[in-house]
């Protein structure tokens, strides 16, 4: 790779719409850093299997937090690693255009293709998982009790160095057929954005609310 | 399965958390029908591949854009099929604890396996066509040119029917450990939802807004 992007491969270059294709490390990571969602793919037995679970990002290290998909992941031991897809997807807008073909949506992905292994590491298992929450909640991971010995130990965690990878974007109107321009339907673009309602403290929540939560959104 | 819920199975039994599981055919319909992104995942030379697209659901079949990953798709024949896992969450809420181990999520997903064909039938193409633009805007589909015999050529759609198939929920507060309800921190949940801005029409775009834009969020 360059210093400034990922190598491309066969499965990181999309035969469709390549102009929407990005390599470029920075543009990635921008995408990771805006979200704390991923979808995590493994193959069992032969057949995919897609799992939602929370991620985050230290330098080209993707952080996966396993629990969800324990039964695979802790099988999947520190030195053998497991294939895994992890894919991330924010949702930016409605392209509505006047032909039902041409409908589109806006969006922003990253789609990261390598061997996850577990981490066992007691140093880095705990940097993962201080990254895991301030992925969602910057600053949050100074704020909390940490994890103690046993929950270390029952938290799986694997990591994905970033190699493999790329991003998608599509940011623009809605582009219509010339022929099309003239029909008396309504086109053009509904954006959508992920939105955080006002925090609800637990009764046992006696704190103000930290400035990082009302910061959020 | 019985009239009301799809059989259980290995791999729609999760190891943990079992009680926020379900398998009741109406709940799973209303996770997939309060959305229309999905993460399909497939199997590529022995890898997991997991990409975005869009979905819609017509009684217990999923239609599913595959442009986005249409030379696999293309290359599923209508006879022998692909096997697939196709995923679909919401992100309801971050939950913040008071411990940073029992931080969690309040979501909906649902997790369908199966072997997905590609829809070659022009009739059945074109109801997951008005399905899929319908899923995302109800209503829309009788509102626009409809695909001419070239557009539907060009669109890969798959057909995935639901029969393995749960659905996973958490709607919950903060859990802290008794130990923990005396700390200082702040504890509770954060609301979350996908919010609709405002709709920008495109300069060819005279129409007034149509009722069915108004009222989506």
């Amino acid at each position: 790779m360059s210093d400034t992007a990922y190598a491309r491969t066969a499965r990181t270059t999309p035969t469709r719409y390549r102009e929407r294709a990005t390599w470029e490390r920075e543009e990635i990571h921008a995408v990771l850093d805006s979200t704390w969602i991923c979808h995590l793919g493994f193959v069992v037995d032969g057949a995919p299997v897609v799992l939602p679970t929370i991620f985050a990002r230290v330098g080209d290290r993707l952080y996966v937090h396993g629990s969800t998909g324990s039964r695979p992941l802790r099988a999947a031991g520190a030195d053998e690693g497991m294939p895994v897809c992890v894919t991330v997807t924010l949702v930016d807008g409605l392209v509505l255009t006047k032909s039902a073909f041409n409908h589109s949506v806006n969006f922003r992905s990253v789609v990261a293709h390598g061997t996850a292994h577990q981490v066992t590491d007691p140093e880095e298992l705990a940097v993962a998982l201080d990254a895991l929450v301030d992925q969602a909640v910057p600053g949050r991971s100074a704020d909390v009790r940490a994890a103690n010995a046993k929950e270390l130990a029952a938290t799986a965690v694997v990591r994905l160095v970033l190699d493999e990878v790329s991003a998608k974007t599509r940011d623009d109107g809605a582009n219509d057929d010339e022929a099309d321009r003239g029909l008396p339907h309504w086109s053009g673009v509904v954006p959508m954005r992920t939105a955080y309602g006002t925090p609800v403290p637990h009764p046992d929540s006696t704190a103000a609310l930290p400035g990082y939560l009302a910061e959020l959104g």
